[in-house]
């Protein structure tokens, strides 16, 4: 059974999206990557990682207990779990040593709980939430701040997946890959915090595809094997759109965030497909997508005005668009009329209470196409695609930038808020399955 | 009407299909394209521009006529047509002013008429064959070779249609994109005959599409001018694969040609994705293909064999499968099955006479896969792709490496060969309606 005192955090950490893409490690078991990445960290309130963390002397064989989704994982040696859980341990020891007053709690068993809030068919990758939640909630228990930075968190964070070290961080993150071979310097920076840029918004658009792509982490370093035209990408691309989209990301440009964005994201996926066999992750309805917020960008500049939207694609078919707060309603508008049928989380209430009640997935007929009045550009051409299937876009997830990782609640399992009950076990188990 | 002599040249030139692709000019009046490329001439027998031109006295106001499958054709000024015509008629002046025994054919108005064999529907770009008919043709009626050479002719096809200078050779042909500003260099060239690497066959899978792609010519420009990976392309891909491919078509090297011809292909599209906006020319059906000969290619080379066959893409969803003959009825097999009811030209009678009476695109069910006696590697994953909706693939034509233009007659009206009347009119209008 637990001591009298618990030694417990549970943190949140959220979910982030790159703009200039990670693609290609230099050296595969320090997770050191082959350029530079920038990401837009997502709003915690609706997709992110929790997890508790609980130290305990009574806790053995084995020392380290941990659940995902309810579901317990065996804590692998030679594992990135592994390598995260030593190197969080190792901090502590080092104020332990420094300050005997400490509680021993390096030398404590530990079990840790972590959960999604979003299914995995919402096709998100949980890896980087979810490290960062874990490193973070370790720092949290163990009191390594402000003695130990978050940048210097991010850097162990980076060894469970590498896009987690920009999860550690709110707003606006850029992952320096660095040069060193210790990876001392690869580790993640804030561009801009939230609150600098906190009316952009994102609208992930969740596409149905049949089979499941090439994983990422095999994926990229077939493309570091293959691809001539990753050592370019590399070298000459991304260096050059770090600079320019950090300058933009400061001066609130969406116009110049937008082409940088939708570029590195063709970019990117441009090497998967100069990859030998090729890797494709982009499908019609992804491409279609592409050509949609392409021509309602044309049709705006045409007007004289600025850029409506943007679009990045990660490892797999899911459109996430970024948008200013003013034009997610014509986008949303859009991507309902020429995709309907698709499950939305309205967070923001932007529909109508009709509407929002038919809204999830219901066989409806396809909403209108948005008027002028709308904000629709009066050149826009709205032949450009047709109106897909219903389901063709399964699902909406509406969110904005968001802030860095959060810490819940401190020791005692009476409260709410953690994922461990008293004998040191997952208050919920099997959350996967059931979600 | 008609002078007592007839001055007439009947010709055919074959459809080319590139392996190194070319994409993108560095004048685009004169057509020199910004790198070499390199391709694998088709036999005429099965795909071929056909072209009748007539020089005579009577022919005037206009001086020029020209007909195109049966629709008569405007020669626009400052247009390719009017370039390469008044290209040839400078050659044939020139021999003129060295013999003045010549009649001055050069002074004479002229009759033309171009059919292509292969309906649109085909998907197949005429442009090549159907240039390269008509300098070919051209060249006949003024009897310009052998004082012009065919590479020369080349050079004057090329500012008709930039890959037209490669059809004007038969077996495996580089066009030498030049360093020039007149383009003086920029001509086709033979790497190695038909007769070298005539087992060579090819099977193209005309691929069902919604929208029509953004048109070559204005596609390769916006690559230029926007795809960061396209310099790379050309000063660094291109030039190491010109060489390579040449050994191994030199070396008959299947294994060799399937690599590199495949690599370009991806390579010319990530270029094309890379473009702002992106530009989509393979679809899913197109990526379907790429993934079952990968699977196929995979299994045979686990099995110690060399690869079974390779692919390409241009500028549309088409694929052309490039394999050596004892290859194609087990590729055709695999393409059958997974994409049932295609239209089928059966041109070497690979198929038993009963399932030729069904090929012709009959509702029946996908034929079974090909089993390892049939040649199918042991370790072939029959899932790698579903088998999909009858049609996706539309229609398949088998062909082969193929010979040059061809002089098919030569005077006379009279002959069954020639494609215009006594009168000097086409002997069929409209076939293009009726194709």
């Amino acid at each position: 059974m637990a001591s009298s005192t618990i030694y417990e955090a549970t943190c949140s950490a959220p979910v982030n999206i790159a703009v200039i893409k990670y693609w290609g490690k230099r050296d595969t078991s320090l997770i050191l990557p082959t350029n530079d990445s920038l990401s837009v960290t997502l709003d915690q309130d609706h997709l992110r990682s929790v997890t508790t963390a609980r130290a305990d002397p009574s806790f053995s064989s084995p020392p380290e207990r941990l659940w995902l989704n309810g579901v317990e994982e065996e804590i692998k040696s030679q594992g990135r779990m592994r390598t995260c859980i030593d190197e969080m341990r190792k901090l502590r020891k080092g104020l332990e040593d420094k300050d005997d007053k400490l509680p021993k709690l390096s030398t404590y068993g530990l079990r840790i709980c972590s959960e999604n809030n979003f299914p995995t068919a919402a096709g998100l990758a949980s890896s980087a939430s979810g490290f960062a939640a874990l490193i973070y909630t370790l720092a949290s228990l163990y009191e390594l701040q402000p003695a130990v930075s978050t940048s210097h968190l991010s850097r162990i964070a980076r060894q469970g997946s590498g896009s987690a070290c920009r999860s550690l961080f709110g707003g606006f993150v850029a992952w320096q890959g660095g040069e060193t071979t210790d990876g001392s310097d690869s580790l993640a920076v804030e561009v801009a915090p939230q609150e600098h840029w906190s009316e952009l918004q994102a609208l992930i658009c969740v596409v149905s595809d049949a089979k499941k792509g090439t994983p990422s982490t095999a994926g990229m370093q077939r493309t570091v094997a293959t691809s001539p035209l990753l050592q370019h990408r590399i070298r000459e691309v991304v260096p050059a759109r770090m600079k320019d989209i950090s300058q933009a990301i400061k001066a609130r440009d969406f116009n110049r965030f937008a082409e940088i964005t939708m570029a590195d994201s063709n970019n990117f996926h441009a090497t998967c497909l100069d990859t030998s066999p090729p890797i494709f992750y982009m499908n019609d309805v992804s491409r279609a997508i592409v050509q949609l917020v392409e021509e309602v960008n044309r049709a705006s500049e045409e007007a004289g005005k600025g850029k409506i939207v943007a679009y990045t694609y990660d490892a797999g078919p899911n459109a996430v668009l970024y948008a200013p707060k003013e034009n997610v309603s014509l986008v949303l508008g859009l991507i309902r009329h020429y995709f309907p049928n698709a499950d939305f989380d309205d967070t923001f209430n932007l529909l109508s209470s009709g509407a929002n009640a038919s809204h999830r997935g219901a066989n409806q007929p396809a909403s209108p196409l948005p008027t002028q009045e709308q904000g629709l550009p009066a050149g826009f051409n709205s032949a450009v695609i047709p109106v897909h299937e219903a389901g063709a876009v399964r699902r909406l997830i509406h969110t904005q930038v968001g802030d860095g990782p959060r810490l819940l609640a401190r020791g005692g399992a009476d409260d709410e808020v953690g994922l461990l009950n008293a004998e040191g076990e997952p208050k919920r188990l099997q959350r996967s399955k059931r979600a």
